[in-house]
């Protein structure tokens, strides 16, 4: 585990819980002092990777996306043929990185979508990813046992895998992550210009819709900078559909297709996370197809709820 | 009261709490049914406004803003000069429907900023106000009588009293209230555009900035149309601000400045919430400058949090 933060710091956690054998290593001092207590922490992220490439050990990047290359510099040197996997909150980015630095590495890209609005290791949790969804890359060309293995990493968390594409994960994360960071911001901004009054009149709909933007303000520009050309797109649909709410509020004093829209499709996102019964299925890694088959499944919205040897159980 | 909703359903049950003597009616058969268990229920609006002219009670109008206008009418007829509140999300058009239909009753708007995304009689609680800011209109003219009685009932049902005009009430609801719902419905709806694979991977952002988007659509559009004028101008700011993200981000790859001021402003927000030490004051309400005080200490964000006789105990 490279990297002892929110995200990084409740995966070793979890992992441990999960009955994995994990170290890791960070540059921030306060995060390593913490995390000291009661977990293994190498003395610096070197001797971490080179343990990796002593025992043969996945290695997991779990640092902000601009500390990306300096850290595959560090694997090149220490570790240039190890496992590795990350949870980097952008897919494609990192994956050309590692093309570029690390190409001897066999890498599946992964990424917990779960959070808060606090960071560091004081602010993760051993439960952080228990029901969480948990992307694990299936780009063509993935090495099929190291994809089990970072799944089964994310089940022992507590997660279900999502299996999708690089491409297909930005594009989602810059419409359901990443444009809800910069909507909280642009609300919270247009509510405190209203002055100290309209802040006191700030209740459930306003405390929820900026929560995220408490987020510490460099790891929401990573993520979201990160997924620039995803995130442009995103945003144009919203400045599209708030330009036909405005039109719609001018001209006839209403809102109600905007509204009705935003309900049908938060009914279908409850519906989405209620569990659903459309049935479950089993896929077996070592069939020919098996990663084509998990990629139709995913944009399906399916997902991987348990492995057992090389096949998944998949739930739609 | 009349209409045993969400709202007025939670007042009949914090009043009753607070010790008032409480009787609600509705046209809802639902919420009146569930409502009897427990609550004196009269058997329409005609009966509950009579009894109330009879008994000289202030009257306190909780319906959908379009409504408003229909239960004026009856108020007309059978209790034309009671003290008259109402908890409705728009306050200028609501006292200008006062004015018109009801020249006669004392009126003094008011506003408790509180909710949730479920609505009627069963969604309500107790509790729901504990806490909450409930603002009581501090317009020239209003009597000063009335004023405390809506203000007494704000605090016995545990919120606590923001004296604010009706027009600077609508200015700071369409910012924190009213557009919050707008961007929630636009975010839910581009997060279903990228299909089920989206909504797999929404997580704690995407939850909280839709939250708002599983109110009932008839409740989002009465409140956002009947503050059109005020939810255009929050809405182009927004745009603005939404704008300048795009901008940046095309040109020179950084949302920084959007994430940073939204960052500072939400931290502004969370420390108004967390009680301040800037002091508080004592404002007596048979001063000749009291309302004028209210006026301007409500546009400073400070809430009066008791009420000793015709002495207001106010925070800032």
């Amino acid at each position: 585990m490279i990297g002892l933060g929110l995200i990084g710091g409740s995966v070793l956690r979890a992992a441990g819980r999960g009955g994995w054998t994990v170290w890791g290593a960070t540059t921030s001092t306060t995060d390593a002092a913490a995390a000291e207590q009661g977990h293994t922490v190498e003395p610096d992220v070197g001797s971490a990777l080179r343990r990796a490439a002593a025992e043969d050990a996945l290695v997991l990047l779990a640092v902000p996306f601009p500390a990306v290359e300096d850290v595959l510099t560090s694997v090149a040197r220490h570790a240039p043929g190890c496992r590795l996997t990350d949870v980097v909150g952008v897919k494609q980015p990192v994956a050309a990185a590692v093309r570029r630095h690390v190409p001897g590495t066999r890498y599946v890209g992964s990424h917990p979508m779960a959070g808060t609005s606090t960071s560091g290791w004081a602010a993760g949790s051993v439960d952080l990813f228990d029901g969480a969804p948990w992307v694990v890359s299936v780009d063509s060309g993935v090495d099929r046992a190291v994809w089990a293995e970072v799944a089964g990493l994310a089940l022992d968390c507590g997660a279900h895998v999502v299996p999708v594409t690089a491409a297909e994960h930005d594009a989602a994360a810059a419409r359901v992550s990443h444009l809800p960071h910069l909507l909280a911001a642009v609300l919270a901004s247009v509510g405190a210009d209203g002055g100290p009054l309209a802040l006191a009149l700030g209740a459930g709909s306003f405390t929820d819709g900026t929560r995220v933007a408490a987020s510490r303000p460099e790891l929401v520009r990573a993520m979201c900078e990160g997924n620039h050309a995803a995130l442009v797109d995103a945003l144009d649909e919203a400045l599209r559909r708030l330009g036909a709410a405005r039109s719609t509020l001018m001209s006839a004093g209403t809102v109600d297709s905007t509204v009705r829209a935003g309900h049908l499709a938060r009914r279908a996102f409850d519906a989405s996370r209620g569990g659903s019964d459309r049935g479950s299925l089993q896929v077996d890694l070592e069939a020919p197809d098996a990663m084509e088959r998990l990629r139709e499944l995913g944009r399906l919205g399916a997902r991987v709820s348990a492995l057992h040897g090389t096949r998944c159980q998949v739930v739609l």
